[in-house]
């Protein structure tokens, strides 16, 4: 049944397992940090593990050193500009250097970055909040 | 000629201008801010206007509550899981509620928002710092 959930435009909440869900339709996420100023976000590959969020980088780069042992923002998202909708998630906790130990078993599941380079840091974000939202097409 | 910055997987950093060209070609971004945690991002409408970015957004939201007087990064990206490439803009700067006399004449090259609701804020990020890197086709 319509209701106002289903307007056009209307922003809806999305449940934690939606989140899940589309976290893992999709490969490629933006992780936010903070440093002296304000918020810094860039694109990682990603892989989602035991609902946490896996992805690599370099020991040296500003991911490193920031989230080897700090809180992380993590968000993907998906926009249709003809129809004005989309969805995006964002999951918030703490990062941390993953143990090689507890890593995924198989090579698909684990993060896989695009870009070359050593990215031999796999860090682990392990989320205290999950929240996301649909804008309906209008 | 071919040489390292075309080679698979690279990583090129992009000039200021390529930047702005790239930012006036998307609709959505991201904006991020700091809370007492950490970073917060959540997805926008967008227009640039005289090398800065305008988004709007509701007077009681968390953008702002944050942003009315803050310090804002600001993120789009465009990215191909096929060829696994793509790249991605990373502005920040001082974030102000905007001069409703200094706004777009035209509008058309003003924000509005897919989302319903009361966004009657319009923000504005100056950027005092313009990044963006391309990850080439693997």
């Amino acid at each position: 049944m319509l209701d106002g959930r289903w307007a056009p435009g209307h922003l809806n909440e999305l449940s934690a397992q939606e989140c899940w869900d589309l976290l893992a339709t999709h490969e490629v996420g933006r992780v936010g940090f903070c440093d002296g100023r304000g918020a810094v976000m860039l694109p990682v590959n990603y892989t989602v593990h035991d609902r946490s969020v896996l992805f690599r980088t370099s020991p040296d780069g500003l991911l490193g050193q920031h989230l080897r042992w700090g809180y992380a923002a993590f968000e993907v998202d998906e926009f249709d500009d003809y129809t004005q909708s989309g969805w995006s998630v964002l999951v918030r906790g703490p990062s941390r250097a993953a143990d090689p130990g507890e890593l995924p078993e198989t090579d698909e599941a684990r993060p896989v970055p695009w870009a070359a380079g050593d990215r031999s840091l796999v860090l682990r974000v392990t989320p205290d909040q999950v929240t996301g939202r649909r804008v309906m097409p209008s």
